[in-house]
Formats: structure tokens, sequence, C-alpha cells
């Protein structure tokens, strides 16, 4: 048995972690496993960081940590409140080229947008300070609110003021804050739905896990339509982690929900809980944008490899469209 | 006075309530009552009801308990953390039909759709389970959410992979999971927004009540559009039962709630609690939707059986429509 | 250091906020502040103002607390739980009119529908009665939940039954309901998301804050669609008040919401808290919402008047709509 809200991850994945860590976070959980006695508070850490704004296939635009590897949406940043990023944005594209955040803090000259002359022109770059911060207490007796949550960045610039051509090409992407103490998840798998979309394909990719894993998603939606999420077998809670966080939570439990553009959410679930493996599927509920393919399958398997439903027929991604990064495993 | 948490209705209604119940949960009310002592927990049971898949006039179709009474929304059907409904569907209809549910437990064949090849063919039948669980906690501490909630079940299959011919006809219903303690209802009423129609009618059917009686409303949608759902005169908390939880439920008070297709919610409310009795509007806050028919009301008459507002001309649901199954009455 | 819940302003603003007070809370925090000692409830106000319904230019319509003087949204209306209003609504206009209500209690004959009689004709008036009550506990255990919350009020006749041509051409405005203890702001701004506009102006307003002051937004949607509020650089408790309640207040922290016609909120943010001066948008996320005009600035402003990020070629509204009544400064 464990202790409540300490993670099964940072003392099971150590430098294995460190390796296949996306931005950072995964190797700052080794880091605190490393370096400070239980109890000890974390310390905060400033990440740096480089995007790339790049074209991809069709028309269409991501971010990456690496030249020529970017992906839509771009790749899953993680900090723990406290934390400051430092991104470097280097634009590789023909166009003006900006990265806004939700959620966290940054100053207004780091805001992605054309008013605040903080955009990149074709072949430039700049940096973009974010910050965080752990709850408080004013000097009036009322609560700061910290920084943790499901958040996300995007263009603010690409088609119009607003970024709305940014955003129908790929150039959006999950961050995650998390509190110190928060547990941390197995797998994150992220899915956007984008207008007609799901992570800019026109079907929503498979996201694998194995059967008691703990699997994290995190929803974001972009664009002109509202859409509902919903995940078979599966529900959370409808609040700040999509964990109870106690016995008197009032929170609705909920397996769909609607969001519109802009709009996050994130919660965790034991893959498999009292439903045990199989073809889940997850799906946008609004009829038609079901039937047009807003939908895909987490695959829970169990421990000889089954995962009972398996459509077949099921449609791949079709090639020549950027690969997913919706999907990324912490192990 | 009574005490915190315990229905009138396990005290009040008894025989009556078992000859009236919908599937199942007044007898099991009842039968607590009546088989143990006063603080004991609540006996798990295992309900096994057939529900009939049907088509009704007009090209529509509903669930039913009985071969010939289908309604839409299909029956209530409610059950206690812990409870299991084996249910029989009959496919009476000429293409394949399925159940699929929100919210409670089931393994991957009891999806009730296409890919897990648990859907109905004409002229055969197959039993659903589904289970529920009560709250509790994971080896690592974190918070297991119980089952308890305003769900619903619907059809997975007619006319696309995800139902949206059988939801359009009407092959859907309201499930209400209950906590032990929750409070009881005096009358459950089902507003299900169904693409343009309530209750796949051209008008939301009236509700009746008396000043003073603890009402329930089961709030879903359906189809291709949000709605927001709204009643006159009357408020509950955005949270999972609609009651606050208690003194410091932070939860917001609202009388007015978006939902996209596949999202339900419910709340009590007293009737007439602080305004009286009345012909109380309940209807879609979308001002094309309103004005096109997606309201009704809630009648709140006082002991003498007045209500004031009689809107006179308010128009009936029309005869050549399945008769509106919303209301229930626990009595 | 002031003590947790007492606001600012009643230590702060005094015979000054009175002048300028919308519609009676501000003379009533100087009341409460003159009137009784430390400790003691706030005694309950019955609350006398006359609405004037009156054709704005354009064809559109407002309310306002003086002849000739209406505004679009109408005038921020306060009560503390416990008041009462009394409103005579006088119809200046030459169709039939009413004021509906959102959260607060009210007889039936108070509705403003049609089908209670409740409108006004055509040089006529009328007096509304609305009352609210303090959180408490029902003789069953269950807690009744006050009227405190960010509500509305609009007519429910002009062009429909639903009142859908009143709320296109303008009658509508915010109401706060607030509980003895909230934090008092020291500004309220009000934004409107009417179809495509934002308080009936193709381009949303500015308003204007100071660094470090309490600035509090009420947001209202209305008509047709849903569109998703969004701040940047500032964040929100998404429950009762904005402001997280506890500790453990489980409440989404959030930047961005979805709400449908009729929904509303509030909450309250410190002026540039963690991020410093500057033009900060809000807008609508819809993407084609925000490029065609649903986005304005929350100007704040440091110490010596500076707000970096001006954007210069910002439109200002158009000179032949109605002001937008949308800022009411508390001091
Ligand atoms: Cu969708
Ligand atoms: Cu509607
Ligand atoms: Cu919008």
């Amino acid at each position: 048995m464990r202790r409540p809200g300490v993670s099964r991850r940072i003392f099971t994945t150590g430098a294995a972690a460190a390796a296949l860590a996306p931005a950072g976070l995964a190797a700052t959980a080794v880091g605190v496993t490393a370096g400070r006695a239980s109890g000890e508070p974390r310390p905060a850490e400033v990440k740096t960081i480089t995007l790339y704004a790049e074209e991809v296939a069709d028309g269409q635009a991501g971010y990456g940590l690496e030249p020529g590897q970017a992906t839509i949406p771009g790749p899953l940043l993680e900090m723990y409140e406290g934390d400051t990023y430092e991104i470097e944005l280097v634009n590789t594209m023909d166009v003006d080229v900006s990265l806004h955040v939700h959620g966290v803090d940054y100053t207004i000259d780091n805001d992605g947008t054309a008013h605040t002359n903080s955009t990149v022109p074709p072949g430039e770059s700049r940096v973009y300070t974010w910050t965080t911060h752990a709850p408080g207490v004013r000097e009036d007796g009322t609560f700061i609110p910290g920084s943790a949550g499901y958040w996300h960045y995007h263009d603010h610039i690409v088609g119009t003021e607003h970024g709305t051509g940014g955003l129908q090409r790929g150039l959006y992407g999950p961050l995650v804050v998390r509190r110190e103490g928060d547990v941390l998840p197995d797998r994150t798998f992220t899915v956007v739905f984008n207008d007609m979309t799901t992570n800019n394909l026109q079907t929503g990719p498979d996201f694998e896990a194995v059967l008691g894993e703990r699997v994290e998603f995190v929803s974001i939606t972009h664009g002109e339509f509202y859409h509902t999420f919903h995940l078979h077998g599966h529900r959370w809670a409808d609040n700040r982690t999509g964990l109870l966080e106690s016995e008197s939570d009032p929170s609705r439990i909920i397996d769909t929900k609607i969001c519109g553009p802009a709009e996050s959410f994130g919660f965790q679930v034991i893959a498999g809980e009292h439903v045990g493996p199989g073809h889940w599927m997850y799906h946008c509920h609004v009829q038609s944008h079901s039937d047009m393919g807003m939908a895909g399958m987490l695959i829970v398997s169990d421990a000889e490899g089954n995962a009972p439903g398996d459509p077949g027929h099921h449609a791949e991604p079709s090639g020549n469209q950027p690969e997913a990064q919706g999907g990324s495993s912490h192990h």
C-alpha cells in the first residue's frame, strides 16, 4: 500500500523515464526522488526549451522540440507550480507565428498577440517566459488559486489576430501544471477536438494501456464548434483534477463533457477499473461528429495482451497526415 | 422533523409504491424499510427486467418494460450503488438494436456497440448486465468515485454505428443511480432535449406537482445541438445531486444549464418553495428553440388544487405521437 | 492586513460611493458600515426603484433608472440575501414589455410572461417584486441554497413569448446577489455575449482598472449561440463566487468558459496579479466570433498610468450605438 497522493511513477520508473521524458517533467520527478529527503518541498525549476514552429504535410503546421519533429498536437509540456518555462520559439514558417498560453503567468510582452508585438516573424525567434505559482492567501483573506491545471498553448497570429489559421493548421498543444503531491499518471493521452478533426486527423487516434494503469486524458477543444468528449466504461470527477479530492467532494461524476473552443480539462482513470480489458471507444457525442470520424479507441489489454472487442475494420489514421502526437508514455 | 438524508418516501408510500414502481426502485425502498434494522447497510440487489425495443407511431421507436408499452423516453430505471441490473433486451424491430449505458459498470461485451458484437438482431434478444459500486479508496490513497448519478441509456447501432438513427427515433431513457442515504423524491420528471424536440414531442410535456413536494428532474440531451435547460422560479446546485452537500459546498447555484449531446444531470427542488404555486415554465433558453416549442410547464398546485397562470392556450402534445413518458410519480 | 471576507470598499469609499452607486448597493454598504456594530447581522432592506424600458438608437432598446437614460446592458442591480426589490417598470415603448429575472424569488404574477399576464402594455407601468433568502436547512435536513449569485434580468415578451425580440434589441441586464461577508469588488464589468454582439456592440467595449484593484466580471450569454468567454492573463474558480472558498475547494481553475443562452457567471480577479499591467484581451474564443469583433480589452494600468500593449488601432465602439453600460465603478 502506498501513501495517499504519492505517485507510483516516481518510485518505479527512474532512469528510464528520464530518457523518454517529454519536456522535462519526468526528469524532474526523478530529480525529486533523488535530490531531497521525504517531506521537503520540491525546489522550483527553470526549464529552458526550444519549440520549432514548422510546416508539416498538407499545409498543416505544428510545434516540435527538435527541428523536423513537429507534431499535432505539439509536445506535452509539464511543470509543477512554482516552475518557470523559458521557451525559445523558432519560426521556420513563412508567416508570423506566436505562442499564447492559457492558465499560467506571463507579462504582457509574452502574450503572443499582435497588439502586444509579441509574435515572431519568419526566420526569427524569441523567448517566451511562463511562470507559475502555488496556492496562497491574500492580505484580505481571499485565496489565490494555484496554477495547477490542464491547460494548453496555441498560436495567436496565423491567419487572423486570433490565430484562427494557426489553430486550423495544428499549432496547438497541451500544458499540464501539477501541484506538489498530485498523483502522476502512467500514461498521458491528449485529445484535441479541433473543428471537425481529432488532433487534426479525420479519424481519432487509438491509445493503448494495460489493465490497471493510471491513464490521464487531456481534452482540449479548438475552432468553431462545441464537442462533447465521451469515454466508454470509464468516468471522472468534473473538478480540477478529475479525481475526487475528498470523501465529501460534491463534484458531479461524468463520462461526457461539453467543451467550447479553448476550453480544456483533464482527468485520470484506472484503465479497465470495474469493467476489465477491451476496446473502449472514446468519441465526440455530437451524433454527426462521431458519425464523421471523431472517434477512436482506448485499448485496454490484460496481462496476456488481450483486449476484446477489436473492431478489425477500424480505420488507421491516414498516412499522409502528421502522426498524432496525442499519446505520451511516462514509462 | 425528519433526519437528514432520510427520504420521506420510504416512510409514507409503502405498498402503494410497489404497485406503481418504475423498474424496481420503489419496491426496493419498501423492501429496505421492511427488511432491515435502522443503521444496517442496505443489501445489494440483482434486478432482472426485460426491455422491449419497439416501433411506435410515425416511425418512432422506444423501449418499454412490457410488449406494446414502449415509451419515449424509455422507463425510468433506478438502482442503488452496489445493485446489478440484468436486462434482457428483446428486439421486436426490423433492424439491429442495442442498449448502451452511461455511468455504470459493464464488461466490454455489454457495450452495445457494433465493434464489440453486442447488438441484437431483429427478432432476437440478449441480456445486458450493468453493475454499480459504492465510493471507495484505492491502494494508492486516491478516491474511487461511486456510481451514483443521473445517467441514461440509449441505442448505439440504429442508423449508424453511433446510434444516430436510434436516438432520433426515440431509443433512449433515464437511469438514476442513488447512494444509500440519498434523499428520495416524491416525483421524478425526465426532460430529454433531443434535436429540436422535447422527449421527441414538438411541444414540451407539462408536469404536475403539489406545493411542497420534492420534485426531481432528470435532464438529458441527445442529437446534434446543445440546449440550455431553464426552469422558472426554482434553482439548484450544479453538482452531483443538485443539492448542496454541506454548508461549505462551493457549487454554483443555477437555474439554467448548457448541455451537449449525451450529457445529463439531475436535481431536486421543493415545488414552489419561496415562490408559491403557479404554472412555472421550463424551456430551452436558446431563443429559437423555445420559440419553436421546446417549452412546457411545471404546474405546482396548492392544497386546494389552484395553480395560477394557466396559459389556457398552451398546446397539448399532439395525439399522433407517443405519449411522453417523462413523468413518473413515486406515490 | 484585513480580515477574511471583509470588503475593502466599505472601509475606503464612504460617502462618495453613495453618490455614484448603481441601484442601491453601495448605499447599502455605507449604511451597513454606519448603522451597526461589528458582528451584528445586516438588516434586510427593501429597495424601491423605477426601471424605464425605452427605445434607443437604431431600433435597439434598453432599461434605465431614469427617463432617457436607458443603457445596454441595463443597470447593474445588486442586493444582499434577504433584501427585496420593488421595481416599477415603466413601458415607454410601443409594444408590450416585461421584466423576467433569474435566480431570485418571486410569485408567479411577477414572472414577466404572457401566460401569467405579467407583462406591461405600452404607456403603462407595474411593480415587480423580487425577494431573496439566505441559505438554510429544511426540516428533512437538506440544505436550502441561498439566493446569492451572478444572475440577470431580461424582457420575456417582445417579439415572441420568450422575449426573443426584446433580447435582440437589448432589454437585458445584470443582477448580483451577494451573501453577507462576500468580498466586494472595486469595479464591476458586465459582458453580455448576445448573438454576435458584445453588449449589443459590434466590438467589445474596453474596461479600465488599476493594478491591484479587485475587478469583478459578470458574464451573461443571450440569443442563439454558445460562446466561450476568455480573459488573458487572469483566471478564476468555476464555482459560485469565482473565488476558491477554502484551501480544499476542488473547483476547476479556468480562464475560458462555455455558456449557452441565459447562462451567467461571475468572478473576481486582482487586476494584473502575477502578470503586471497591460492591455489584457478578453474575447469569445469561438474563432469566427473573435475574428468578427467579439473582443475587447481589460486595460490594467500601473500607478504611473502605464498599460503596455496599447493596440493603437483598436476600434472604438461606434458612435451610433448606445453607450456600453458594462462598466460600473464602485468608487
Ligand atoms: Cu463534436
Ligand atoms: Cu435548445
Ligand atoms: Cu462566441
